[in-house]
């Protein structure tokens, strides 16, 4: 489909281009560009709301800062779509987060003018500062901005960055970006901080007045540290006293102002680029600005999928049969099953209620699921602090953000032995968010850790199983959950609960010559190589170990006794992660059988859909195949020699 | 030694005892108090400073709240043996941090009054707003009291619970116990605004006005939710400005007041305990309060190992011959001569200038190495935005604080493959610290991160070519180096720099029948197993791998070609380490030789002396001698034939 871009834009090939305009023209080419953002990717797809709200911004910084020399860090990333655009890669961007294409977030290797990679949230301050510092040290008269949004802000992270860069005396500006949303409602105190400065009748009275004031100041190209003190401390009469919170924190607070006015935006950061030292403009957006539908509903507008730009309509493929649930709505529905026979559960999210499908359960049990922002590592010492008073907490976090709250899980679960239940959604390749968000190292980084269970679910039915399992209360171990992004198998999904033995895997078929070890959902793969493999005469045991800790021993003697060829499926990382697990079990009992392990490469794997990416790293169902056939080489099978 | 407690202390078996006191005779209890702690450590060791500028504050909690049934929360925990001697371990305390005695540390298997373990900062809020939800939720009258200090409150983890606590509507107390120290002095911009407060002249004229106000008031059992209200209104007009901080995170701010006060203490903690909701509580104290040199020198007194407690000489150990310095030393020097000669590296270190010796650069390069606080993730990401400036940042962190840091490591390092060296202290069995403290699980969290090299110095000489290569501009990947805690083995080591190829190991010694591949320090332990062996007319080969990742797969097909059984010793898990490393090798290639991996178990370790625990772990000489032994079981060497 051919998406043209408006006639301003077509010309904008780089920020240079940017550059040439007049004040006034930044109003057409603000139009032209957020309607570029609905025209591709009604149709191409990716994030949406999240770029619309930020195309002032986007013009305004690349129009008043030199980038990339000045260096510009996005925080996240989903909201970066503008600045690409502006950026040289227009006319790829219908390429947007496809196979091959450039990446949905920030990427060093994409372009000069993505400073600093991203994906995950809260990163920017930290990266800017320390861009700032070097080239305070370096003696270069580099700008280093972070646009930063306020739900980022709740997270750590971005806490410890402000904490540094309020003393480092690094001229780094800091831009709070605030929309008042996560992909869900931003939640906690922070955020009930920046409404009341943005509602207070103060603020609305002297917003105005604040910049008039510094208009009439002499910001110029001779300006100097003495003037832009005094400017500030003009500015700082006007504040809001609220504004203390940052300034507790020694960056000079600037704002809020309208973000989503370009001519307001231009005029503050041509003042601001002149003020040294680290501060902190506040500015207020609207997420899907622009987009009626998308202001309105802006959590199912912030990757809306396909749509039609016209009418709204978000398309949804249409089956002839029943479909399998995604595994996220089964964990939603099984948690208010089990939460209403069993008081002690609860439900934690760290800002995914949308995305886990916890949302269901916040909606229908508000006191016993809740949200608590981009917070991991909160998240995970809550719920163990949760845990030492009996409750059963599901704390659901993606596999990768779980990155966040690792020392937590070793050091307020795993040594503590605190039945939490740690449900790592997205494990696994997640497709087109890319490397930042594929859920590959959670079973090597979990698998380490002692007094951890750790299993993964084949099917709807199993996981419902496990975390029916997880909730007993003879359970007494930290337990770990893991299980993909999207559908699984099941169209007859809601089976009834059944306990699962701890460390019990359970044998799928028997087999000749070679068996297949999975564990979670790629023993669906197996399954379909092995019909495959049925028309070549080859007939693979399949075991689905359905923990990676403990491990069935029992099972495991029974398969290096019966077969002197075995190949293990996971979708981790190959190093250290099931595979290993059970090439450290034939070790301990000197089995010396032939493995071959299916993974993530040790690689930094891109994006793609999911289907490309298995392909890509060999443990789909075709590559299953092959990699039997290829050890089975040589080796007749009993059947074709009966056949 | 005996060491007998005063006369009021040997009376107190639990809280229920003091709380018989009169509150004149705390003064007392207080000074006995601080002089057990005193006498005890001075013969036991132990960290001492902390706990002495806190027993004002264990007294009045204990005396004040109904614990256990209050939950009282220790941040980090060092500084808890005031409440561990009051809680019933008074006379076991002499055993404190020894092996099989009682933890440094707060610990829930060892008395109902240790709510939570703890060992890492920084968890008190999350942990004690867990059991404050629950106890709401559960319909209990149970206060949750955190005591937190103003180092670990810089740390993203603090401010994500205050972030919750504020709006969780939650009966949660927030004790932060300023003292301006970390182990080292604290920094960072929440410190100097912590600073303001304590020193601004309003602080001074209305400290003691505010809680006459409070005096006034109808606080007693009647206490309700609007006389709450009313009475912190009323507090809160005599509030310095600057308590704005936590005030616009909705926590109800009180004091500061002086926190070796106990009068002041106990009458403060009385009131608050009637106030509903999330509130903070700041309290000043003095590190090493009591004992003059400590409160001169707290970081030297933070735990200062043996003394005389009279003339306040600390006593080393003296040796006849010269000894090898700590690797810490090691690398506190060598970075300084690195720095010397390329003016692109740089130190970082999150809060331990003087345990990980960067504090030597910091002296001499005040503008290339800092200390920026408790914050492992800042630290890290920091050190990435420097990266894309072509600076070479050393970041040392220790191995068990990095877990802290994962996400950072894999965001933020790993996926832009940014050359950022990665200084891995503490990595091991720590000793005295215990599990909290133990770093066990690097080689294994780290191994399945692609991008990485990984790298352990078996010593001196081996750190320091290390650490010259991760610094070449020819070197382009992170680079993780790892060594332990204490002493290398090489009293001249003060070598010339060497590149060290990456992926490079070497052999120390061939040998017959059986190989032993070892990674780092432990290779010295493998030296010595190996000479014992010789006795027995065994005769391993040993190969110091160097590398964790890449894998000198070259030697690696040496070993494997010439050698059927191989031995590995590392001082990191089993689960998934280096030993597995070399099992995923094998498999790769189908090797089928007889494999024992020895490291750290897949179990938590407790605290003791490192050469106590290398040798419960089964990795000390003597073990790698029995498991060589064992191996060779049944197969007579070819030097026993011919001997």
């Amino acid at each position: 489909m051919d998406i043209t871009p408006g006639p301003l834009l077509t010309t904008i090939n780089s920020p240079a281009d940017l550059k040439q305009l007049t004040r006034e023209q930044l109003h057409q080419l603000c139009d032209e560009l957020r309607q570029y953002i609905i025209d591709v990717v009604s149709v191409h797809g990716g994030h949406f709301a999240a770029s619309l709200g930020v195309v002032e911004l986007s013009v305004a910084l690349h129009y008043i800062y030199n980038t990339p020399y000045d260096q510009l860090v996005w925080d996240v990333g989903h909201q970066a779509y503008g600045h690409k655009i502006l950026t040289g890669r227009r006319d790829e961007f219908h390429t947007n987060r496809k196979y091959h294409g450039i990446s949905g977030f920030p990427k060093r290797s994409e372009s000069e003018y993505d400073t600093f990679g991203v994906g995950h949230s809260s990163t920017s301050i930290s990266a800017a500062l320390g861009m700032a510092m070097a080239a305070k040290y370096k003696g270069e008269n580099r700008k280093s901005v972070a646009v930063i949004g306020d739900g980022a802000m709740t997270a750590g992270l971005a806490f410890e960055g402000m904490n540094h860069a309020g003393v480092a005396d690094s001229d780094v500006l800091i831009i709070l970006n605030d929309n008042c949303m996560s992909i869900d409602p931003n939640v906690g105190a922070l955020k009930e901080y920046l409404t009341d400065i943005t509602t207070s009748p103060t603020y609305n009275r002297l917003k105005d007045d604040i910049w008039k004031a510094l208009g009439k100041l002499p910001v110029g190209k001779n300006f100097t540290r003495e003037m832009g003190s005094k400017l500030e401390h003009s500015i700082k009469g006007f504040l809001n006293k609220s504004s203390n919170l940052f300034e507790a924190l020694k960056l000079r607070y600037f704002g809020p102002i309208d973000g989503n006015n370009i001519t307001k935006l231009v005029d503050t950061l041509a003042d601001l680029k002149k003020i040294p030292g680290p501060k902190l403009l506040h500015v207020i957006t609207t997420k899907g600005k622009g987009y009626a539908l998308a202001e309105k509903e802006q959590t199912l507008w912030h990757a809306p999928g396909l749509f039609d730009k016209i009418t709204g309509e978000i398309y949804k493929k249409k089956y002839e049969t029943p479909q399998p649930p995604k595994y996220q709505d089964v964990f939603g529905h099984t948690i208010i099953e089990l939460a209403e026979k069993n008081d002690k559960i609860f439900g934690v999210t760290p800002a995914m209620p949308s995305g886990s499908s916890l949302k269901f359960m916040m909606d229908k049990m508000p006191d016993r699921a809740f949200d608590v922002g981009i917070c991991e590592q909160h998240a995970v010492t809550l719920s163990a602090g949760m845990a030492t008073q009996g409750m059963r907490v599901f704390c659901n976090i993606y596999s990768s953000f779980m990155q966040r709250a690792y020392d937590q899980v070793v050091h307020d679960v795993a040594i503590q032995k605190l039945p939490v239940v740690m449900v790592l959604d997205r494990a696994g390749l997640v497709g087109e968010d890319g490397p930042t968000h594929h859920g590959a190292y959670d079973i090597a980084y979990m698998r380490c850790i002692p007094n951890l269970v750790i299993s993964a679910p084949m099917n709807e039915s199993e996981l419902r199983n496990l975390m029916y399992t997880a909730q007993l209360d003879t359970m007494e171990w930290p337990f770990v959950i893991r299980y993909p992004r999207g559908q699984g198998v099941m169209p007859d999904w809601k089976t009834p609960f059944e306990e699962i033995p701890i460390g019990k895997g359970r044998k799928i078929k028997d087999g000749q010559d070679i068996a297949i070890l999975s564990i979670g959902h790629p023993g669906n793969f197996v399954t379909t190589a092995i019909r495959e493999l049925k028309m070549d005469g080859l007939n693979p045991a399949h075991y689905d170990m359905r923990f990676v800790k403990p491990l069935d021993e029992a099972l495991l003697h029974e398969v290096f006794s019966k077969y002197d060829k075995v190949l293990t499926v996971e979708d981790g990382t190959v190093t250290g992660g099931f595979g290993s697990a059970i090439l450290e079990f034939m070790a301990q009992h000197n089995y010396k059988a032939e493995v071959k392990i299916l993974g993530i490469p040790d690689a930094i794997v891109e994006h793609g859909t999911p289907k490309e990416l298995y392909h890509e790293c060999g443990y789909d169902a075709p590559a299953i195949a092959i990699a039997v056939r290829e050890m089975m080489k040589g080796k007749v099978s009993v059947s074709q020699l009966l056949g």
